[in-house]
């Protein structure tokens, strides 16, 4: 006998206006009840896999093993796109196959992917959050078993996003801008995992052509300057003290940026 | 002995950032402890009657038999609007009689009607989503009946709004835009219910003078045309692939559209 | 044997759209698992210690005996700022040492203070709300004393914010605004319980030099006026029917306000 998963996460690119998470919310709450649903943001900008690929891989960690994960930012909802079933560690996810599972992909302790493409077209074309995805999530945390749901994955492999590899060549590290935060502070592709903690030295950053100060929290960048820290997410992030980095520097999800450090400091 | 209701469900325009919502679930945990409370929308347009009569109807058919919900979008807070409490097919609702519920009367599986208009006068006279309708949702959820907190309805009926019902003449359908969603979908006051899907053929929308290409979902409307669909809440929806059709069509809650076929299409 | 809190809640600056709120979540969920968690607000303007000091205490009241608080607006994180655990009545509230609880200092039934400063650096320096205060509210919430995981304040006095108490002289009060609401409500500084309510009486606003008219109501206050009213947060409250009173009087959170009474009316 199984027992129901400890929580069903929730992250989506429906917002919190309209009553699309609500339903999602009704349909795990009716399927799967008694499981506490944890929203990991309604609020990934719409259609964009790169900062749902973030929000995600950044949250894991914080998931108790078992939890069930259901990820829906999807704009080819309708279309021949496959459902994805993913075994991550000791987390399960179900999302489609269109690459926002890229940064999962990579996780050391390996995964294993299922296929849970409908046979059968579901109620609606275009809320397959609602219609597809959310039954399957909670099925899962009810304690039903990948191979109840999905068969193993054959065919093509799993789409993947490119340009999310940082890109590293002595003192340079090239990367992608993934996030702007409330604050302000602009989360980069650069993993902390991948490429070490920030090295203790200004570093200069372009295309902005501004100098970076190496720091440890928010409030101890110096006035007017711009800051490099080992942010709280697991990657480098840009910040100024009370103010917004990305307003400061012009810089946008997606935007390419290239860290440079002066010689003779090790990266 | 009766049994607490599955959900208790909230439908305000309070916004998220004030301390509003949070006061309403402080009220309904203390008073219906145990019962989850699902979150439609707080989103809702200020005083919008028309957005939130849309968001409750289109989330009533995904709450369990016995949910209760409350809904309170009440610029008449104060006065001496009624409150009503409303027995809709399985589902309990507890609102102010300002024609919110107009959408709801019109099921086919009947309304029963209360009167649960305070007698005494509450802790604040503008703040009744916490102190009048959520205590009286707390009670019916923990299984008190509607007699035991309420009157059968007497005198006027309840109010209803005025151009809700769409106007059908030959080929044409008349309606309002009832909502615009976070990705610019348009959703129009045709209830799929009530007229059919859309033909699939071309239609053209006035006073727009726009031609509607008819899709299943957004991945496949035609580059630069808008397409018109059988949306995922029940009605007719307007949309165009990766952008806003809101913004295309120059379109807000409340505008009157009307949908033309050509002849030989059946409506 | 000691039980669980009836809730936790949470009030912070960061926002719902990054997955910041969702980490906190989860260490709460795994940490203090069965007890219910309630989001006072996490959009308190960034770094606005007045707002959310606001928004704090206008919630306590509505929360059960022994719930647990959780408040992170904590522009200082990372520097030497202290980790206040209060007993507030009957309430336990967990906090950075920044000012944030002034306005809980003044309740009239005590206030306990107690130092959780961590001794070990935790895992982030940039994220003390995951990693410093969450687990220690969890910790409250789960039973423990404030002795088992903190020690008696000792040292300089918790830090508190000047110019929150009204100022008061003859047939004049002055105050600050505190909040602005989603329908453009202005809340102020001054607190009924500390001023008495309103009085029946037009007032004069400055430095707007706007006449004020008494009233109960959102619905009664007269066309094209600017009402005065005892708010349903326990504050004095400046608004118009359908419309926005800050965007009318052009006011902002912080902004400095004098009330005048003509002569003969008791304040």
């Amino acid at each position: 006998m199984t027992q129901p998963a400890p929580l069903l996460a929730l992250l989506t690119d429906f917002g919190r206006v309209d009553p699309y998470v609500a339903q999602v919310h009704a349909v795990l709450m009716t399927a799967a009840p008694g499981v506490p649903i944890l929203d990991i943001s309604h609020d990934v900008a719409p259609g964009n896999l790169w900062q749902a690929g973030f929000f995600l891989t950044a949250t894991l960690p914080w998931l108790p093993p078992g939890s069930v994960v259901c990820a829906v930012v999807d704009p080819g909802v309708g279309t021949d796109r496959r459902v994805l079933v993913l075994q991550a560690g000791p987390h399960w996810i179900v999302a489609p196959d269109n690459g926002l599972l890229t940064p999962v992909f990579s996780r050391p302790d390996g995964c294993r992917c299922f296929d849970a493409t409908p046979r059968v077209l579901p109620a609606s074309a275009t809320f397959h959050g609602r219609d597809v995805f959310a039954p399957l999530a909670a099925r899962l945390a009810m304690g039903e078993t990948a191979t109840d749901l999905a068969s193993v994955w054959t065919g093509p492999d799993p789409v993947r996003l490119r340009g999310l590899v940082p890109y590293r060549d002595g003192k340079t590290l090239a990367g992608r801008v993934l996030s702007v935060d409330r604050f302000g502070n602009v989360i980069l592709s650069l993993a902390i995992a991948a490429c070490g903690p920030p090295p203790p030295a200004a570093a200069l950053l372009t295309p902005v052509a501004c100098p970076l100060a190496p720091s440890t929290t928010y409030g101890t960048i110096p006035e007017g300057q711009v800051g490099l820290l080992a942010g709280s997410q697991g990657h480098y992030e840009l910040a100024v003290a009370g103010a917004s980095a990305a307003t400061r520097l012009g810089l946008a999800i997606g935007d390419a940026v290239t860290l440079f450090w002066p010689p003779g400091v090790p990266t």
